[in-house]
């Protein structure tokens, strides 16, 4: 059994090689009706497109979607959506010196210890390639949550050991319409200093996304091993780069008092957040709060140690085309994984009109 | 669809109210010829009980495990084992007053939310109880576990804000044999004091534990939404109490450089660990590192805000008996959810000889 | 994997020995606020109980079913269900000659290659007692297809070679009110005088139960594998005794032509029904037929050749308390797997309200 | 949730419209290491194109495999599959008269009650056409039987009201390389002419199609719901046109007594195979048995009463392309579909050696 689909009424199954014919999705459980178009998903890839500032990969992918199944006339129809993304400008040769090279960070290890070959080629499956498709599988998701009233945004709140202020931060549309989606642009110019410093060191960097979720109503979840929390955490972990997640007050709860982590109720809502929205895996109504860690991208033109195939010492310096941060670009991946994972409790739980 | 079921291969389903006749588990997958008794899941039943020290509810939970399928003279069949615990010294009286009033902290709200109705006795299927049948399925679990070599521990890592010092600390079951669990006895005595004030301050803390895997193999996880890691977060996120999740360096990544956070290799293995043993969703052979952080209980005696089902404004204390941290019994139930999805992996992937 | 669970959304996971502790099943996935009683249940249980008319096994099982959880105060909580009914004159030393011996037509020589090892008891896991469970949740499925105003009768159609009239044979609960569920008298007179011989003769008989379903709204299934013709005839044959399904016009289809096979529509509805009333795996309105063939019970005392785990001849006659045919008992169990399928339908397509 | 996914350890998902951009299917667990060509699915896809015999639709369906994922230099790399067939030759525009009417034996109906909306042109989802991208997922299924030494082989039963006599008729690939892939030649005569007088009357035929499986290694199967026959029967009703299935001795052992429908074991194995190879859902190593029912092609040019969306009384006559018979072509898909079965508990159970 292998784990290339997630979700349970809205299923999405990814596939796809970054060095391959093509990656793509299908989508499995998208009602019909819903008013869908190329353009729709389009506009949702090009966020997630390289180019967007001076730190993204040059490499130049196009990535034009086209929607093979599931549409009729402009609509869905409830049968399987089945979106293509044809690989293109995928400079394989720069790879073959890496065939037999285990590159530090990457998959490249693990996916020979347990398939006993690999597609070596950019990262191959394990490539963030891949999650170009996941976001093209979120604009659809995301035509199920907007009819039932919720918004999702991700953001920069840390990169390269600069945060954000949140007091005092609006986090809207507005707030992040910049290269780094940073809703403090002070912090945001100091970011980019330090993308800067990591370019010339030939290094990479971190960071943290926030996500917040507005307008989710109560009751969504499901007790005990599906619950609400449950589910992001493992859809949002699914991502390469992250290697942390936390909802509400997240790691901050343990310093806390009961007095103070329980969110008190009054006849006119909740009066505080701690719980992030969330209260024994099913929503409260209040916003949704979460924040993932994410690593340094890994592949970096700075010398490291490594070994080949058969166990050999290998010195290895990482030419060719890479960001210099998984942030932003992973920001609109990391609000496709919570999009696929509320359409699927609003349809699980039958939740929305649509 | 309901979410009681975790695991692909070794497939859990726990059922049971805190105040209903009995709570228990299913367990479908489990291989035939483990040699298996009601004395071994006893032994780990026994390790969550109250009790452990003075924090701990004075409610007796006997917990009697009961087997009442898939084993034949001492040794599993295949067929799905049915274990029971039948609810006793339940004093469901004592939520009397409960029964239209939502407890801060709690899934009162969210349950009545989602379902219009719900079983108000103890937290119903909410309560903390619910875990017995997760520690029970885990020593099941841990039957295909011990035959791969592999080891669960998790230990207190902070409780009430003081931390344990992580340089020169050891992590085995020697340095944890004692009532919290704690690998740092000068900081276990400390939390103890903290626990104290607590209690009489009629209030409850939160935590972090910590959890090591050894003796993992290579090449455990399924890309790429059942990635190792991901499978893990979502596990441990589907307990009560936890609010954030972290695998390897964890959010510290985030200020990291990848010259940092790249685990260089060498002929003799990884030279450092900051992935936790798991590089894209697969494991590397090192030690799995994970830490979750535990909210403080939301039963508490002091003064609380919070609404009845009509919506008029209550104030709350709650009597009765309730532990004032959930350290360390939570301990043995995140072992459980990792021996849990650990014994998933091995089934699925064929990597154990049973 | 194991496959102990059917359903996708009203998911029902039977456990149990035929004489072990107990068996049972988990119901996860029913809805909250249903009118739930053991009396509802234990109604259901005593159709299949033995002792209807002098074909039937002796042995008496009181199968008293136990709720354990997921009800509170009369009503379902939308919580997992758990049902137990223990296991009570189960003579298991009767079976100490059979620990190492195959009966022919059971599962004992597969088990035993599957498995390695068996509970021999009774058939273990293998018995026809497993059915108990199954109707047990039938009769909850029956809560929800109910609400939707559908009614599923089974029936006896054939049985030791004597088939009933179709024509001119009405079925409903008042032409079915006798021993044999057959509604027709004159054929179930025959039958028991066939069930009468092969009593003495140590023998045993096959049959073919109908199926009917009334009231079913159109637009119940989901293309392309999950049709509701799949889903039927997968319950179906997962009981031990079916042999084949039918659905419409079964097999007779083959030596239509188009122009006979193909239901003519008319603005009052269909003006016939070769369909079964299925088209393309989708529920159309009109009643759905369908028919399986059950085969003789394999326990019978005329003599057989069979071997021994070490592949020695064996003669065996089996002695002891068993049925002479599997109908009318198996009657409730195709009626419990039609209603959990349909159930699961109705709630999977939201196409109920409750 | 949909059902466009079958299967357990080895999934296939379909997806595509008779007449959208394409067809295809995503196959997930495909173990790694596996020879893989699009020549090797060619071969079957040709095997079920039209223009065998004088029977069959004139539409060329060239139907061109491409492999766009999961396969390396020749071998699969246990990632997903993806298999793309565009659709080519569809002449839409033939079907805008049908755009609002309901063609009887079509799932027109159907579709449009359970969805509101529907892609008529040629069937769209309910087309035979998606048949196409289960024999080429069949295809990929079949390097795993092929593995484990299993040999599936489909052929013609009857046609048309024709039956081959069973006796004395070898069911081998020789005797089935003829236009109908029927072993017994005289009858292959007889229902050729019955195909004639069929396509002369504007009418079409059913038959029924026997399966049977050599080679298969005891063992296989997942008591109780994911049984062999279960899964198996399941998979076969999911082909459209299927009505009925029967394993081993199927409908015949309403018949039979116990002493004539138990199979006898000897030392040198059983002695008979009325159970068509499979014991309480199981394999037991000998041949598997099945027979399949299926319906003639609703689409036929003879005159039908039916109604539009709005209800009206229409007269329909089908022109356009057509098969008069769905047999021979649905005999790969047959054979598709258990390969798949097979291939799924193969690897479920780890018993095959790849």
């Amino acid at each position: 059994m292998s784990g290339n689909t997630i979700g349970n009424v809205f299923r999405v199954t990814t596939w796809g090689e970054s060095h391959g014919g093509a990656i793509g999705a299908v989508i499995d459980g998208c009602p019909p009706g819903l008013g869908l178009s190329e353009q729709h998903i389009q506009a949702a890839l090009d966020r997630r497109k390289p180019g967007v500032g001076a730190f993204a990969t040059p490499r130049q992918e196009t990535d034009r979607i086209e929607i093979l199944s599931g549409v009729f006339e402009g609509r869905t129809t409830g049968t399987p959506i089945a979106l293509l993304i044809r690989n293109r400008d995928a400079n394989s040769g720069a790879y073959d010196g890496l065939r037999n090279i285990f590159r530090p960070g990457h998959g490249d290890y693990t996916y020979f210890k347990k398939y006993g070959l690999r597609d070596h080629r950019g990262g191959g499956r394990a490539s963030g390639r891949e999650t170009a498709a996941r976001v093209a599988a979120g604009a659809v998701a995301a035509l199920v949550t907007a009819a039932a009233g919720i918004d999702v945004l991700a953001y920069t709140i840390a990169l390269g050991g600069v945060s954000i202020s949140e007091s005092g931060t609006t986090v809207n549309r507005e707030s992040l319409a910049n290269p780094l989606c940073c809703p403090d642009q002070e912090a945001a110019r100091r970011m980019t200093g330090r993308l800067e410093e990591a370019r010339n060191a030939g290094d990479s960097l971190g960071g943290i996304v926030g996500i917040v979720v507005r307008g989710c109503p109560a009751g969504l979840g499901e007790p005990v091993f599906d619950k609400m929390d449950a589910q992001l955490a493992g859809a949002l972990m699914s991502i390469g780069t992250v290697k942390g997640v936390e909802i509400g007050a997240g790691f901050a709860v343990a310093g806390m008092k009961g007095s103070e982590s329980n969110d008190p109720l009054s006849p006119g809502g909740f009066l505080a957040n701690a719980s992030g929205g969330i209260l024994a895996g099913i929503t409260n109504g209040e916003q949704i709060n979460m924040r993932v860690a994410c690593k340094p991208i890994p592949s970096i033109s700075r010398s490291q140690k490594t070994v080949d195939r058969e166990g050999n010492p290998v010195t290895l310096s990482i030419g060719g085309r890479h960001d210099v941060c998984v942030i932003p670009r992973i920001i609109p991946v990391c609000e496709a994984m919570v999009q696929i994972v509320l359409a699927d409790f609003l349809l699980r739980q039958k939740a929305v009109t649509l």
